[in-house]
Parts: structure tokens; C-alpha cells; sequence
């Protein structure tokens, strides 16, 4: 693996879950793979537990680890080649990337989308230079489109917790995205790679996959394909065994927050309408916005143990990276 | 122990002190101790001294060390249960005190009093809630009312520089907290915190305590019990050993710079009444408003042994932590 | 060596070169060197491969690496003395050197010019200070006049592409510093700093060197001595082996952007007049203004080379000052 960016680049979900699920159980045991070498963590945008959990994940597997936030360092980089330079931006990805990559073994690059421009937020046009640029494999701590980590470490808490005891022994969990309200206009690549991930699990046999949004928050075909979509949220929770709450602005009013109708904030009275739902969110989550802090607080939440799980997403993806350095 | 917030967090003070001084004589002997642990650090305000003596603290340790410089970053917390969340906090306590448990086996927190509220402030509201959420044991990197690794750093300082010999084999030092001139509004945390070690060494008969400060800075006798309280600096400083320099703000006139006699500038003039004292101040210092250069650049200050001697105090908090781990 | 801010530290060059390439071969060979050595990297002013690279050496010789980003954290330092502490500045830098020294077995310090006074950034006085006080070895990541670690790997990427077969067995490179457009005022840290360590480099018979600029960005004769120097840019190609392109803004008029003729932008017209020559940058570059797209994406150029070997010009700094520690 040089590249972790989608769902697209994984052989195998199934195998890479269990393979995640084998470093939780026993964290410490490939400390000669990192070895002397080194994990650059480059963001553009804040983060929290995607840095936390990647750092950790690196020291794990015995590496050393390097932080670049270039947001705060007010370090802009220009993308466009042919640019006379002699404006604001100080350095060219070209060169940027290509020195990240002499003085790390793997990087990984966070890059929001600006939210203003749809084609050039989906066309990934600087991350895809930075791979291109750096030279070294690199691992997407979330893109403008997608956020890979993230939905590998959602599918490895659904399946942990997945007992099929409760429904019959062949049953598959119900899978529900349930679009919630949010005061801030957030990008797509949460759900978007949420999607993808749930759509190759269904194809793989392993879960059913609904959408719910309200009317002109549809996501783009390219990630949804094999999806149910509703528009009706109380339908899609019927019988629902696990419940995916995320905000997202319109893809098809690029970047807007439109208006939508009453009673899409997850609480209580949602969840009775589910097969007792599991209730997950990637956070950071806006309480009593985007879901009730009831459900929060309750037996229902794995928004923890999902967060907990970033960790062996990310030491999976690093651990088979390093296995194909050298 | 799963919580160093106060000199109350600590079964024995002494064998606390000569806990640390081993480990100064010998700092690399525990790093088995810390193999394949994590601290995190996170602060919500600035630091120097304490990020780095920590830090460096767990290092030598074996430890491995994350910082989250919250303040930095932006992403402001939600304390406040029940709160919808549509303004501009981004993540609630609650989560994002969780997750950071999920990464880190222990966890140092560092936030001060905004000054405003003394119920507010002295009630310990987030650090409270911060440890009570994450999961994990916590060390105080200051809090809005104590700052206890610079309090036991004082404390090892004073025990390794007296000398008995000097006034007879059993006389006790006689220490002086002397409240100093500043251009801002300073906390009380150091001060409270020193006065609450102090009184504790007090009693276990290490020393004779004395705080001496103008009209109207009293502290909080939550914190001073057992002191002797004085109005005049002279008087105060006659026969003093240790004098331990520092503005703070009014505790009753909550968070106001008052006006104050003149001649509470420390200098060598003062420092001849004493007992030719050692002279401490935690750092950063105001040279010339709150503590003279003269006394600084001569033989008399220990503030840099002091700000060495806070890594040994971080070391001994954090092999104790280490060792009920498990 | 206590000190490298200059090549004056360094007693040896040639030596020094072949040293730093003997680490690219085996970075890992020296990591008992560095155990429980910690390496404290203190920036006044923003950093990325300086940062990265030096971090990356620390880590490879067995080191720990604490960085203090001081510019991000408003943490104003008074370096004069005899001043009455009440404004801005929150601590002097007697105080913090001598702390971060109490921490750190080896400091690392960044501290650009303020370009408003020459006599003031020439005299190097808050280097000096930090140095004075810190009490440990430190190497100089930039100051107001010079870049050692740059120039160092400047020499080393000269030394390690040279082929005399091209022009016969006993022939010295051409090398040409020239001077560049920019649209801010730059230091002349990396051109006085490039210029001595060639100028050292010709003394010991490794190379000739001249130095190409518009009247009125002469740099100063302390660094240039022996230097040939030339106004006109295309005499100064005529048969270059090596061309380093450089922005800097005038030591004369101090810290002004003069006005200049046109025709000083590097690019594949002017490496026509040249001995097929290198073409080398210290990064950040401001493409198309310093220096054309078609040099820096085609075979003729060094620069990331040149930026990899900071990792090795810092490695064999490191790696001498710890043999001397102890």
C-alpha cells in the first residue's frame, strides 16, 4: 500500500478490519517495522484526534513522528504551475512536498475543501499534487473529499460490536447515515467516504446501507452507488441497527446550508423507532443540535469507542505501508 | 495516585522530596516504567517552563509524550451541561475529554482562572469536569487555583539548599512569601499553592511559614491555614531564610490590581534585613518591578535551580502515576 | 564544538563534508551517541525544513527533540539590561536561556533579523545573549547574519556532485553566487553565510567563487573576502559550474529593495551561457521571479538534493557536539 486515500485502496475490508482488530489486541508487537523510521504529519486545517490517534498509531509500530501544522505556520503554498510567485503564497507544493518527503518515510496530509468551488474541491487537485510531489506513500488524514481513516475506523466498530445473536445468526445490521443539522457549513468528505466504505461492505455481504437527508442534501453518485437513499427519516430508522449522525452542506447547492424541515436531530424518541440502535458520530458533535446529549450519555453512544478506534485504523494502514517499505 | 492537583493528592510530603532528589541523582533507572506509555499535554493556556520539564520529565521515563496546544488551535470546549450547541463551541468536555483518555494512559492539564467569576473560577469547573471525563489519571500543569508542580519543585528546592549547620542542627528555615509588584492581573495559583505546600510542610515541622503582602491581597484561608499572616514586608523579612517572590491579583476584590504601599520591590536593601535568605520566584520574572537584577545575577537567587528542579518534581508525579498502571 | 553559528566553529571542512556524507551512508550507526540526550529547538521566527531536518537528526542519532515554536506563543523576550520589566516583554532572556538549558543538553536556536537597524542585527545581540546564558552547546538554525547549516549543506551537495572528469582531473568548480529578484526584503543570513563557507572552501583549494549582484546589494566584506565580484550576471555565468540563486535585500541602503536592471531572473537562457551548471536555492523559492520553472522541474537542478543534505550537514553538527558532551 503507498497510497491510503479511499476505500479503493484497500485489497480487502474484511481482512483489513481483522487485521486492525489484531494490533488492538496486542498494540506493541511490530515495534522493529518503525524502526528508524519516520511518520510527517502535515496539516492544513486543525485536528485533534485524527493527530492524536495517528501519533500514537506511529509510536506503536515503533516510529518516530514529525508535526507540521502548516496552517498556523502561515506557511502558504501555491498549487498552480506556470504562476509568477510574486504574490502571497511563499513556496510551491512542488518543492514543499518534495522536501517533506526526503525527511520522512511516509507522510500524511489533512486538506479541507474551501467549499466555494465544487470542481475544484472534488477534483483533489492539492492532494493529488502533494502525492504526486512528495515521493514517499502517503496517508489521507482527510482530504477535501473523503476521510478514510475516519470510515475504516467506523467499519471497524460496527464490526465489533455487531452481535448477530440479537437478530439471527445470519443477519446483517442495518446501516443508517442520518443527516442532522449543524450551524456551520461542513464539508462532504466525512459522509462521502462514510458512503463509499458501507457500500463495499454491502457488497461484500457485510451490512445494509441506507441514506437519509433531507430534500437538496444528496450526496454525489460516485460515493453512494448501492444505497438506499430516504428522505424520510423516520422510515429509515425503522429496524435500523446502527445509526451514522453527521452534518453535511448540499453538494448539489455547492457548500450551502439550505433549509430543511423539522426533526432531523437525532434524540430519544428517534432511536424507538430503531432495532435499539447503536448511535455513532465522528465527532467533534454539536449536543442537542445534531444529536441529543441523552442519547450521548447513554448505553446507546459509541461515539468513544469509535474515536478509540481511529487509533488501529490508522496503525493498520501505517503497518502495512512500512511492511511494503524496504 | 490517579490525581496530582494538591499537596492533598500526596501521602507524605517528605518522602515525596527525597523521591524526587533520587531520581535527579539518577534519572534514566525507571524507563521500563514508561515503555509503550503515552502523556498527553494539553494546554489551554501558554507555557514554557512546564511543558518542557514535563515533557522531558517523561522522556526520561521511557515514556512517550503528545502536546495539544488547545489554545492554539482554536477549538473551543463546551463546559456547560445542557447547553445547545449552535454558538462557537465546537466540541463539549465531555467528548473531547474522552477521546483524549482513549490515546494517552495519562494526561497533564494546564488552565487557568479567567478572573472574572471567583465562584467561577475557584470552583474548578473545567479541570473537574476534564478529570472526571477522560478516564485516565491527570496531573495539573496549573489550574485556576493551584499550580502544585511548581509548588513541590519549591519545595525540593528549599530542602536541598538548607543548610542546618548555618543556624544550629535542628533550627528550621524560616520562609517568607512576599507578594511583588506587577504590570497585570496574575492569578493567585502559584501563590495559594506555595502557601498550601508550606503550611503542609509547616506541620510535618520542615519549616516556619510566613506570608506577607498588603492590604487587601489576602488569600484565600483555604489555602493559608496555619501561616502567619504580615501587613509589613520588614518585618516580615527579618531572619528569613527563603523568601519566595510574587505578585498576584486581590482575591477579595476579585481579580483587581489595587493599589498598593511602595517598597514591595525586592532588592538587595530588603534582602539585608534577612538572614542573607535565598531568593525563589517561579519565572517568568518582571527584573526590576517585581524582583531586583541585582538579586537575580547574584549569589543569592535560586530561580534557575528552581525551574531545574521542576523536572524532578514531574518525574517523581509521573513514576508514581506509572507505577499503579496496571 | 560548543558552538556552531559560523564556519569559524568548524576546524576542519573537507573533513566536516566527508563526515556528514559518511552519516548519509549509516544514519543509524551513532544512536548511543544520543541516548537520553535531548535536543531543544527554540524558533523566534517560523522554520519547516530547518525544523524538519534537524529533528530528523536528532531522532537518527537516538536523541529526543523538545521544539518551542516561541513566535507562536507570544512569548515576548526583553534582552536588554537594566530595564524596568513593566511593558511588553514577559520575560528576559537571561531567565529563559537559563531555564531551557536546565531542560535541554543541546539548544538549537532561530532568530531572524529585524531588517529596521543594521548595527542592531549585525551585532548578533540576542544570539549572543541566548548563548551566554543557556549555559549548553547551541547551533544556530539562522540568525540576523548568517545560516551555517545551510551553507554547510550547500558545500556538501557541491561536494557530492562533482565530477571533475567533465572539465580534467585536477580542475576546481566555477561556483557563482547571484543574486535574484524578490518582491519582500530579505535577509542576507544565507548569501553572507553561503559566501564565507565558499570563501573558505577556495582558501582550501576546493573551488573558485564569485559573487554576482546590481550595485547597491553588495554584501558585506566580512563574509565576501576573496570573493571575485562581478555587476554583470552574464559574465559572472560565463563557464559556472554551480549557479546558487539568492534574493537579498541591500546591506548598504540596510534592508531596502532597490531598484535593480532587468535580466536577473535565472532561467534556461542564462544557463546557457554557462558550464551546463547546477543550479541551487536554499528554498522557500518564489518560482518565476527568482528563478524560471524550467530550471527547477529539469535536470540542472539541486535544489531538493540540496535540501535532503540538511539533514546530514545537521546530523555531523549534532553528532560532534555529543562526542563532547561528557
Amino acid at each position: 500500500m503507498k497510497l491510503f486515500t479511499s476505500v479503493h485502496d484497500v485489497p480487502n475490508i474484511k481482512q483489513f478490519v481483522n487485521d486492525a482488530l489484531a494490533l488492538k489486541a496486542s498494540p506493541y508487537a511490530n515495534q522493529d517495522l518503525g524502526k528508524n523510521k519516520t511518520l510527517g504529519l502535515v496539516f492544513m486545517n486543525p485536528s485533534l484526534r485524527t493527530r492524536l490517534s495517528t501519533q500514537k498509531a506511529a509510536l506503536n509500530l515503533g516510529m518516530n513522528v514529525m508535526v507540521m501544522n502548516m496552517d498556523k505556520e502561515g506557511w502558504a503554498l501555491e498549487t498552480q504551475d506556470g504562476v509568477v510567485m510574486n504574490g502571497s503564497t511563499v513556496e510551491h507544493i512542488r518543492e514543499a512536498a518534495a522536501v517533506m518527503g526526503e525527511y520522512c518515510d511516509i507522510l500524511g496530509l489533512r486538506s479541507f475543501p474551501k467549499l466555494n468551488n465544487r470542481d475544484e474541491d472534488y477534483n483533489e487537485d492539492f492532494f493529488t499534487k502533494f502525492v504526486q510531489y512528495c515521493g514517499v506513500p502517503v496517508v489521507s488524514l482527510e482530504s477535501a473529499t473523503r476521510h478514510p481513516l475516519q470510515s475504516f475506523a467506523d467499519l471497524i466498530t460496527i464490526h465489533e460490536t455487531w452481535n448477530p445473536l440479537r437478530v439471527g445468526a445470519n443477519a446483517k445490521p442495518k446501516v443508517v447515515l442520518a443527516w442532522a443539522p449543524h450551524v456551520k457549513a461542513l464539508p462532504q468528505a466525512v459522509p462521502n467516504s462514510f458512503a463509499e466504505w458501507m457500500c463495499k461492505a454491502q457488497q461484500e455481504n457485510m451490512l445494509d446501507f441506507t441514506i437519509a437527508q433531507p430534500e437538496g442534501y444528496e450526496l454525489s453518485e460516485d460515493f453512494t452507488t448501492g444505497a438506499k437513499i430516504e428522505y424520510d427519516l423516520e422510515t429509515a430508522l425503522n429496524g435500523a441497527d446502527y445509526i451514522y449522525v453527521k452534518n453535511w452542506s448540499s453538494y448539489k447547492e455547492y457548500g450551502k446550508v439550505l433549509t430543511y424541515p423539522d426533526g432531523w436531530m437525532m434524540n430519544n424518541e428517534k432511536l424507538g423507532l430503531t432495532n435499539d440502535a447503536k448511535v455513532m458520530h465522528c465527532l467533534p458533535v454539536r449536543r442537542d443540535l445534531e444529536l441529543s446529549s441523552e442519547i450521548l450519555d447513554g448505553p446507546n453512544s459509541l461515539v468513544i469507542q469509535e474515536a478509540g478506534n481511529r487509533l488501529w485504523a490508522a496503525q493498520a494502514v501505517l503497518k502495512t505501508m512500512l511492511e511494503e517499505l524496504k
